[in-house]
């Protein structure tokens, strides 16, 4: 075990001082790659898992981190994070997007493709690689599980950690995922602030104002619309979830309820809406004056319905990458649990595991707690949590108190990034690269 | 003059008491009224104008609010914020939106509606109103110019201040617009955070992020995108402004040059592009599946553009109210500037004048200083102030540094509003009806 050995050459060391010892064999490096869809604080996991690595040189050398994701380690473009200031690794916590760049790609099984793991080994070998930190979603911790076998398969010892990471919040085990809680905000509060606006206007202009947010398969971010509304500031919302099949005369009659009974209405629109066929809602084959196929968003599908339907003044906005990159609004419970994920990675790895995810276990609601636990990777990968049944409200456009409960403290506390000359001051790594020692290359 | 009254009656109350006095007059009523599409920051100017009017009881009796605007007046539907506290009328100056109602009504000229003014009057009459204030753009300038000519043309002495808002900043001889300053600030920080996103994703996803903004006439909204790049922080960012026709070949060239250079890029459109022939570039006649038209934005169709001319992975964002609602990112400036423009408004009244408009006058840019001016409403009325042409770089799809160094000081500092559970805590006032007087009522 790597461990093991790395605690043998830390006594080593203190004992003997650098001119009397034996030659020592230098602690393995870290490999750490960002995967999928990047978010507003997967960079606090970054730094989490960076700042706790660089405590614990004696057992961690070097944290490489991959270029574009696993892509890097393919490629053998791996980053020297050891060549960032401290400064520059603390700036990590507040700023959005994947500083070492994300890809989507996806490891094929050993059977289907023992090629990319061969050179996946050679390339760690080369680096003196022991630990591999996967910060992704359900894919990414699939790849991760894969790789934390290679010892088993292809005898070269490793550790493989995953760090949670999705906007989606559909990972199992974990309460929740960090990047989610600050979606979620986003979400929530430019609903509650267009709502606002609706509100003053509907008089003698817009009605009904729609908002298309994401979420394929889950509706955990159209959810999130529903905290627009609270006790002290209701709100009149309906949502469609992915997980309620399009009804167009409910919806329609739903939407004309709230705008007799409070003048207007906001819909907040999951972008994985299908209509009672099974097809996308946003799919309707749209045609431009050429005959060109078009792509549209679904809020555009929706707020058609609503003209066509009701004859009702409409606006639309569609959040797409805005919501997922918004740092400058993003959650402190988020960025905090975003940041200890990475911290306990580095954690499980010194104290020898492999095959794990460190997890987001709530141990109270009001007042929330939550501490770290330990998620096996073979119960992670691959499986995706859907929204409970009883979350959705019975006609199917709105949150239930069980949900709010569950949301609410996900969204808790700002944690605004340092500004200058009124932008956000987010960091861009010099992401040095590490000097290649393979003469082969890889083609991806 | 209901300046010079209001002086003799303060010095009699203060001489002979209450129980001693003459019957006096009581003090003007002011009547205020949002106009228009609201702002992040019109209600700062409500607060900063009430909170002023509450400091001169003795000039001043109520501030009358017009329910949704002008309408208020008309209808004889006027809003007592006498009756809200101190803490509710403070809360105006983080809460966006109009909190009293806003509308989209221009009132007619007196030939053309002088039933209109004639009902004014009768309503102005009737709660004692001798102070007009207009918050509002270049249409709400004109309704205002054509109240403060009352007295001239009917008889009815008022003074009628315009107080100014839009965040399109089209309003001649003020240097910007109050609500402006926070939709910049917010696209441009919305747009550096996409930016950082797909930078991370470029390499085997996005490669061209779009994003629509608002601004039909006047290309000021898309310029604040170019502040999301600054010297520390570089972004390659194409901007379509409605005052360059659109080249579909100069576009694709660009946006190719900048993808093939920096690996991605992040396109900031109008939604008032036109196309060479003079029609909206979001006018495409869309149809769907059963030929229905479909109003869509214009985001789509340049994704679609670049799709089509060069192949490469796009996403595209619409902003809508979301720009002009956003007071959580909200310009400290803005904020400054539009209480300053609430108070000054009432301080002129006070001194005396009618048919004015406090204006912003910039005397320094480095460090950025700004004053209270005063612009005669005849020079505002229906005039529309566009980009100055060498605010445009040559090519047509960027700023010069010229309006950067315009554009800078408006989007800085950071005034958040209070939160609580995780949401801005925007105010909602009781709105309380004053007492109709008058017995007909008015259809408008």
């Amino acid at each position: 075990m790597p461990k093991a050995r790395a605690k043998t050459k830390t006594r080593a060391k203190t004992k003997t001082k650098a001119r009397t010892a034996r030659p020592k064999a230098k602690p393995k490096n870290a490999f750490y790659a960002q995967s999928g869809g990047v978010t507003a604080v997967i960079n606090a996991s970054a730094c989490g898992l960076i700042e706790t690595a660089r405590k614990h040189k004696n057992k961690i050398g070097n944290v490489y981190a991959g270029r574009n994701g696993i892509i890097g380690a393919l490629t053998e473009d791996l980053i020297d994070t050891g060549k960032e200031s401290a400064a520059a690794i603390r700036a990590l916590r507040h700023t959005p997007s994947g500083a070492f760049g994300s890809c989507r790609y996806k490891l094929k099984s050993l059977e289907q493709n023992r090629r990319e793991y061969e050179r996946l080994i050679e390339v760690f070998e080369a680096h003196n690689i022991g630990y591999f930190f996967y910060n992704g979603g359900g894919d990414s911790a699939d790849t991760c599980l894969k790789v934390s076998q290679l010892a088993e398969s292809m005898g070269y010892p490793i550790q493989a950690i995953h760090v949670p990471k999705t906007v989606d919040n559909d990972l199992p085990i974990t309460d929740n995922c960090p990047g989610f809680g600050s979606v979620a905000k986003y979400i929530a509060v430019s609903t509650r602030e267009a709502s606002f606006d609706v509100a003053s206007m509907a008089k003698t202009s817009t009605k009904v104002f729609v908002i298309e947010v994401m979420g394929r398969h889950a509706g955990w971010i159209a959810a999130a619309g529903g905290l627009a509304s609270s006790k002290d500031t209701e709100i009149p919302i309906v949502i469609l979830f992915p997980e309620v099949p399009f009804d167009k005369d409910k919806f329609l009659a739903k939407v004309n309820g709230m705008v007799k009974r409070h003048g207007y209405c906001s819909v907040v629109v999951s972008e994985g809406v299908k209509g009672p066929d099974g097809k996308f809602l946003s799919d309707q084959g749209l045609r431009d004056a050429f005959g060109h196929a078009q792509l549209g968003g679904v809020a555009p599908v929706v707020a058609n319905i609503i003209k066509e339907g009701l004859g009702l003044k409409y606006h639309w906005a569609v959040a797409d990458y805005l919501q997922r990159a918004a740092r400058h609004i993003a959650s402190k419970t988020d960025v905090d649990q975003a940041y200890a994920m990475g911290k306990a990675a580095v954690d499980f790895a010194l104290k020898g595991h492999n095959s794990v995810m460190p997890a987001i276990v709530r141990s109270s609601n009001k007042p929330y707690k939550w501490k770290v636990g330990m998620a096996p990777l073979a119960k992670v990968a691959n499986v995706e949590k859907m929204m409970p049944t009883d979350f959705i409200t019975a006609d199917g456009f709105g949150i239930t108190k069980k949900c709010r409960t569950y949301l609410e403290p996900l969204i808790k506390g700002e944690d605004y990034p340092p500004y200058k000359d009124g932008m956000p001051k987010y960091v861009k790594l010099k992401n040095t690269a590490v000097k290649k020692k393979l003469a082969s290359s890889f083609k991806v």
